[in-house]
């Protein structure tokens, strides 16, 4: 165990190296996934650790601070996807930004899973987490946008609501926090390839 | 309030009427999906409708008793469509059982919504979570072979691997459960329609 006041003390839990700032976010995010936010106690993250209260709160303020750097983790590399496609100086058609859009997005969902599984979960009334419903509300909107872009270009069906072509499209990225095992027979690409093929061209042998 | 040994005393809770056992399996619901399962108590699902403990004991034997009713709910309703659909002595062609299936598995879930949000994010220990898995892992392998058996008579593209298809469509229809709106400008019968029209026919105007 670690003594509350020696300088990185979280490093030596367990005799494990590698106890980290990052590690300890890490494996709140596993365990927020777990039992939900509001069951997960730092006492619950301590134990899991095998360190002390004091060891977590040498690093972070708070749960909420946990939850807040968490999700920051996601929104940001999301937000930065998004932006990057979505603006209206950015280049190229509508419909080959919504591509590249959805090709990335599976790259983040991917390589943030545990972060991503979090922020599609948030529900609460935490000022952290209204802050992330509104950035993720964001997102969606530039989303929706963008589909109504490449519809209105003429590369997409318009016999379909837009709106409801983003949420359709965008819901069959986020269910990879659900199925996508990281260890499994298909990686980013593969997945980003297999499901803009799908959404697009449909699953019809022609 | 209630008395607690009177014979039903949740219909008298706060004096609103109705307040029976379903009342009482819809409020456990809510609360499960916003809070988490862990996260809530019977004390806390009996502040919310206003009644005593004893009360909600009078009709539930425990809290695990609730969640597994709930389970059900979802889960007998899912596993009447797909087995109706994928068994071999199912009429019709693999392709027509598969988009009969996500029709009818979009009408369950906007039938059921909070139920199977509940039964898809369970994840816990419980006898009765690990039963829910269970079942759930016996419904993706049937429509996973569904979905196979489509590939193989030649209706659909045989370009992606059918159990990427199978994740990609049915995490597509379980996305439903995050975005649908009861009250918003689509019901069942248009999302389904859409959905199907997205993913067999694909998004590309033609």
């Amino acid at each position: 165990m670690t003594t509350a006041d020696s300088a990185p003390p979280i490093r030596r839990g367990r005799g494990r190296p590698g106890h980290d700032q990052a590690a300890v976010l890490r494996a709140a995010v596993t365990l927020f996934n777990r039992r939900g936010y509001d069951a997960t106690s730092i006492g619950d993250l301590a134990k899991e650790l095998g360190v002390t209260k004091s060891a977590i709160y040498h690093h972070f303020a708070s749960k909420e601070d946990l939850l807040r750097l968490a999700l920051a983790d996601a929104l940001d590399e999301l937000t930065e996807v998004v932006s990057a496609a979505a603006g209206d100086s950015a280049p190229g058609s509508a419909y080959d930004r919504l591509r590249e859009v959805v090709r990335r997005s599976v790259e983040v969902l991917v390589a943030h899973q545990p972060a991503v599984t979090l922020l599609l979960r948030v529900r609460g009334n935490t000022p952290v987490e209204v802050d992330a419903v509104k950035r993720r509300r964001w997102l969606d909107d530039q989303l929706a946008e963008l589909v109504r872009a490449a519809v209105a270009e003429g590369a997409l069906r318009d016999d379909i609501p837009p709106d409801l072509v983003s949420r359709l499209l965008f819901g069959m990225v986020n269910s990879l926090v659900e199925w996508y095992r990281p260890d499994g027979a298909y990686d980013a690409q593969a997945v980003a390839a297999a499901l803009a093929a799908t959404a697009f061209d449909g699953l019809l042998r022609r």
